[in-house]
């Protein structure tokens, strides 16, 4: 029984290391693959390796990529003096899905956090910077997420790249498609306002 | 981009196959993995490989174990008159926790389901009522979900053991109605253990 244990505990560690998998979770998940024929576990585990061999990222937006660069970057017909800064690559993605940015992109991987040990040599802003001289870029977009990370980065990157004479813009702020209005926070409700358009 | 979209998609179909992980968090895990280096994927994928290897089934109660049979099987200490029957391996852990109950497990691996193709042939009730038999057992506790399917499979199985003149018994009613067991806290099963009534 003792080494059961170890084996199961070595499965929830692994597993926990992962986003949004909490000890239940990791648990329950570690039941199910003890439960399985060992050759299906041993499918799943090869999945994951095989994967991961196949993907690199891309040298310039920091996207993932089969190739470098990057089906984006290195796609003639995009305008190529807009970049939209992300947090990862998995947001390149999400945006993409909108269909309504036709520029180039620019992975941080990561925000700035300093409690967290994520300083501006943690995440990729030298190379943002470097890309922003080159690609002769006329306007940035700071597509960066509403939490208090994602400020204090945009506000340190629109007060780095406001000297270059680069349009700096960002996400507006305001009501999520498909939401009423009394689940909607207040201070989403505020900036909405704020921002209110001009119907029709 | 396509080959890069193929990984992605790999790994995500491999993690829905697991309890609990729907698209969304499973794309979120895939983006999670392809974003470590590939050794920590490796050492990931191994260690999953690595548990299962040194996990078998119990021949006896159907509980997982390092060695054949279990050691709550194979411990003389244990009560050997009283047989509690439960789900999967998991809930014998569970129950262990509860630290009330000292006798044999016997996990059914399933419940009866003919929606989803689970009659009596494709969970241990044979092996349970080999074991009732022989064992000489004088009680046999119902340690199932309150669920449809649990009840169903409670009901079928009082049947089955009433004639044998054994004592039935089911945890206590203090069990929230369509609750798994997995996920009630320990000190509620020690209740439901204590409180347990014969059956029908």
């Amino acid at each position: 029984m003792g080494s059961y244990k170890k084996s199961l505990q070595l499965i929830i560690d692994s597993l926990r290391l992962l986003p949004g998998i909490g000890y239940k979770s990791a648990e329950r998940i570690a039941y199910h693959l003890l439960s399985l024929e060992e050759g299906q576990v041993r499918t799943l585990a090869n999945s994951l390796i095989t994967a991961r061999q196949m993907i690199c990222v891309c040298s310039e937006c920091g996207g993932l990529t089969a190739s470098d660069p990057c089906s984006i970057c290195s796609d003639e017909w995009r305008q190529r003096d807009a970049i939209c800064v992300v947090e990862s690559a998995r947001d390149i993605d999400t945006i993409e899905k909108s269909g309504v940015f036709k520029g180039l992109y620019h992975s941080l991987n990561g925000l700035l956090n300093p409690l967290q040990g994520k300083g501006v040599e943690q995440i990729r802003i030298n190379e943002l910077m470097f890309r922003i001289n080159n690609l002769k870029v006329a306007e940035v977009i700071l597509a960066l997420s509403s939490t208090v990370e994602g400020e204090a980065t945009a506000l340190y990157l629109a007060g780095l790249i406001a000297p270059l004479n680069v349009k700096v813009s960002r996400l507006a702020a305001g009501l999520p498609a498909g939401t009423s209005l009394e689940v909607v926070a207040p201070s989403t409700l505020a900036a909405a306002l704020r921002h209110r358009t001009s119907f029709g």
